[in-house]
């Protein structure tokens, strides 16, 4: 963080600010004389609240960030790729992870041929709402307990490891329970209550990005889960919010390469919840895959237009197995690997 | 909701699409045959998620949403004001009612001559927040139950009503004990498990709007509330997250009559966290009164330069005793009261 | 500008950086060493685009941009307001000037009619379309120049001064005949043929901010004119574009202070076109008065049920003076004037 | 465009709504009585203007736009792909087409080495700025002229087409001698003459999207190059403006698919402005491939570091070779060509 002087400050101007930093434990200034100006570094472990803070400060011009305020999800202090161990599946590596399912669970059978027909279409992980944060108190809101017990079974059926989200705090042990990762929602990007919850959890988190989220602060968020010990944190792109009306969110694909340069954790796409339109899933999943990402969320229904939510965006069985095979060629095209069908 | 029809779809799909709106509990279809397409009419109370659903029925090429999602908040099912009552402090009706204090609960002393101060100038509530919620996890994340403690005892001493915010379930009964009102933030917009715990208690809710929060979305985050029971609610407008940059938000001040006239529940504005600079607080402040805003929520800190969060916000206590006679003006000039000055 | 290098940067990095900066006509680097890393000022008139050149530099971890771009525009280089003499009229000091009348001109009955009734409640200023900007092809595209001169015509009768807009370079000198203040609309906010046409002008010119243009590059926009000799440049706040959709576009009136601060330009705001509905126009209107706006450019039409272009946000004669009456009690609570209604 | 009645609205409110809709030339209305409330269809050529026109009639609850604005650009009323001839070049097809060169055409030797570079790497089609619009009038505005001839030049000696930019509707015919595909920047999206006058050129249009401009608008800005009587246009994508600053813009890759249903006309992306770091291009290039869409359009630079334009965001000849390689991989994978690499 630099703090820019006006050109006519005076030295006590200067000596108030760099008293205000040393009164901030672990923070130090230095002092640079230019000939127009004089900027004063702030040395330390900086966070965004101070940028307004200096600059309410007399004689300061403009208090410039620098130094990123995350450091456990910066991959400048951590230059190796983190790899999340899910059972048998590794996301983060060389291998693009398919996680498949429907938006909300529904039933026992919706989830159990889902299951099935996604495992054998090379899907890794199973996902599917038990409790759904929804706009209106009066759309559904999931089945609890009873959803969760679905998609525990479907994991012993089908080998499938299990996705699933959840919504608060006092939530979390029970639903750690049954699934192999725990998912805080966008709505929740700063729900640090749960993002501290989570972080004490012993199963890895996916976060998604937050509606008007930038990376910073979707990092950030991240930096409160790693900062509980909990190091198995995957990013999800899933749209953020614009002026454009046609598609529900704007996908930021550029997301996926700029997380990959500003932090080590790995970073999954969801096309599905992005574009709100089964028509749009498979050019926007197929182009994630040459952006590099590390997997891809994908909504599936046995029937989309009987869905209880999300109906719209989701693939048909056969539409999702038509775009596995156009996963599969175009990672091979990136040099990426997926999961082959199986019998 | 209507739903548009294909120019060539079939007698077979309009059939679908029917038998499709019947099947959801308290919907009815109501075909229209016009010249050149067919629209059905939705009949009964829609909810955001069903558009997408609609839209993808066979033969279907576009489902617009006519009726407002909401119902307990909309003007259209209950035409009058609804009047806050907080102690002897009315939020709704004719005064406009003056919400003043620190950003954050740093000492009593600090809170204290806050609350003096802000009496005599004609403040009726005081905020000071306990709990913080911080994008960072190494900011001051708030005193906690102390603080809570410190705004009570400003509250005995100088007959201020207390607003103060909640950040989780499972803290609204403690909060509950210590404030007036209880304040949901704009990173908990979506926190629904909050909106219902606000909604079973006994104090009004103050709803802050969240950062890309459209007012259906922000009517219906109320609606959670008042569905639980608890009908006094009071909307905050604080800003959403635009390209500009040099605000910290970009204070959408049209809501202030746009809310007024879609729903009965009152609406106050929060100059400091819209602007992020102190210098645009007051003319943002008197615009939000000449708009006809309920109340303003306004930050105060005797030095600002010192606080431990969003001094760069804080008016000091002499801009904000100037500020008050500004208000007091404006407010007179369209027909609105102020507390007067006491001594 | 300020380039920080990285933290293992090479001396030779350094050297390429120096020289970079050197290569440029008017630039010179000032090297600042610090304990942790090393950051170089560029000194000298910058502009927006080397800061991606610079960041491109090998060794360079990221460019800092710190001086303002502007410079005729800036209130740094200009501390006294700029006042814009139309005729008699004075924008930019203590009067309030309310500049009123149809979207298009369509009539000059239409336009006669209004500029009456806005004259004797208090305009000063007529504003009339003859060349419409109009997103779709098949709009009503304004009247040319018989607008132009139904325009003048009205001038002549009423007294009133008349704002009209130009659409492109080669209109300037036509429309210049017939107009006592050129304005340049929001979608012409990059067109910079047509400003720097205007800025040759010999009449004061109306800025709009485009539907996605920060501060920064608005006053950038405006340094266009400026340099080109015309330094009557009046800036108009007229909403930009965001998620929300209930309003045609989201009014951002913390503009009016901060370009205040900013720039020593006036401003003034246009709460028609930013809301798009007549019945947020009025308190828009009264909210940017108590903002300290310098001028108000407001749509009146005789029927606005028939207009040819923006009916819905259009007042009535009948609410256009009940809101004069409204404008002039704010502008007196804030210590502005406003011209007296005369008969 | 449907008309909804407020439900208590009378008999005379929904004459006065037809018999509005009737004095529109080429509009009728046709009425559909509901049990809760009526409806009427307005068919004909609607506009979105007329949308706020109805919206201010007496009696009206909403106006809901249905038919699309656009005619000419619309698939619905053109369903083949449109294939845009520039010399040899057919780009709308099969073959994914890419575009290269540097933002602003600088020098001779630098046009010319870049063009070699190029042609042998597989590109059909140069680019090259000789009119830079600029946010800064300090910025380098272009070489104007003789950077036509440099273009023309490089045309000669490679084989390449050209593509280069136009600014304002009077250098149309000059571009033009020059040119093999005029390009209208996003800057002037909505500059109505330009767009009229490049409509009566007689060599292809690229038209980019602006910072702020829904696919409708987009759209309709197209349908008013076509309904001048050029065919020929091709749309690109290039980022639109949101609060990430990371990136210069954000890149919505859902354009492709998207315009693909929407319009017949072709789609490329230009990963270089969208992102502003070259380090993002070559992920959004192949990203954009695997979308479908029909070309490319990226900067290439001898020396990035001393480009006076966008030198951040320029590939060098090594990066852009690579890249090639790569989009040949994912374009295969998808079932799109590219051409070879020549010696």
């Amino acid at each position: 963080m630099i703090v820019v002087m006006k050109t006519g400050s005076t030295q006590e101007e200067l000596e108030g600010v760099q008293k205000h930093i040393t009164s901030k434990q672990g923070l130090r200034p230095q002092v640079f004389q230019g000939v127009e100006r004089t900027v004063v570094g702030v040395l330390g472990t900086t966070y965004p609240e101070l940028r307004d803070e200096f600059e309410a400060l007399p004689g300061v011009r403009e208090v410039v960030p620098i130094s990123k305020p995350y450091k456990l999800a910066s991959r400048e202090f951590h230059p190796d790729d983190t790899l999340v161990q899910v059972g048998d599946v590794t996301i983060g590596g060389n291998e693009l992870v398919v996680m498949a399912g429907p938006c909300a669970v529904e039933s026992e059978q919706q989830v159990i041929s889902t299951a099935h027909m996604a495992r054998k279409a090379g899907a890794r992980i199973l996902r599917g709402g038990a409790f759904k944060p929804r706009s209106s108190p009066y759309s559904f809101q999931g089945l609890g307990l009873p959803g969760l017990q679905i998609l525990a079974k479907a994991r012993q059926e089908t080998g499938l490891r299990v996705i699933t989200e959840v919504l608060t705090a006092e939530d979390v042990s029970l639903v750690e329970e049954y699934t192999d990762i725990l998912q805080v929602g966008a709505r929740n990007i700063q729900n640090y209550r749960l993002l501290q919850a989570v972080g004490k959890a012993h199963k890895p988190v996916l976060l998604k990005r937050g509606f008007a989220t930038p990376y910073e602060e979707w990092l950030l968020s991240a930096e409160y889960i790693l900062s509980e010990g909990n190091q198995a944190v995957i990013l999800c792109e899933r749209g953020v919010r614009t002026f454009e009306t046609y598609t529900r969110n704007t996908l930021d694909l550029a997301a996926v390469p700029a997380i990959k340069r500003l932090s080590h954790l790995p970073i999954v796409v969801d096309p599905s919840h992005a574009t709100g339109k089964w028509h749009l899933v498979a050019p926007m999943a197929l182009a994630a895959v040459a952006a590099g990402v590390h997997g891809l969320e994908i909504e599936v229904h046995p029937n989309p237009d009987q869905a209880l939510s999300d109906g719209a965006q989701s693939l048909t069985f056969e539409n999702f197995q038509q775009l596995m095979g156009g996963i599969r060629s175009v990672a091979e095209a990136v040099g990426l690997t997926v999961a082959s069908p199986t019998t």
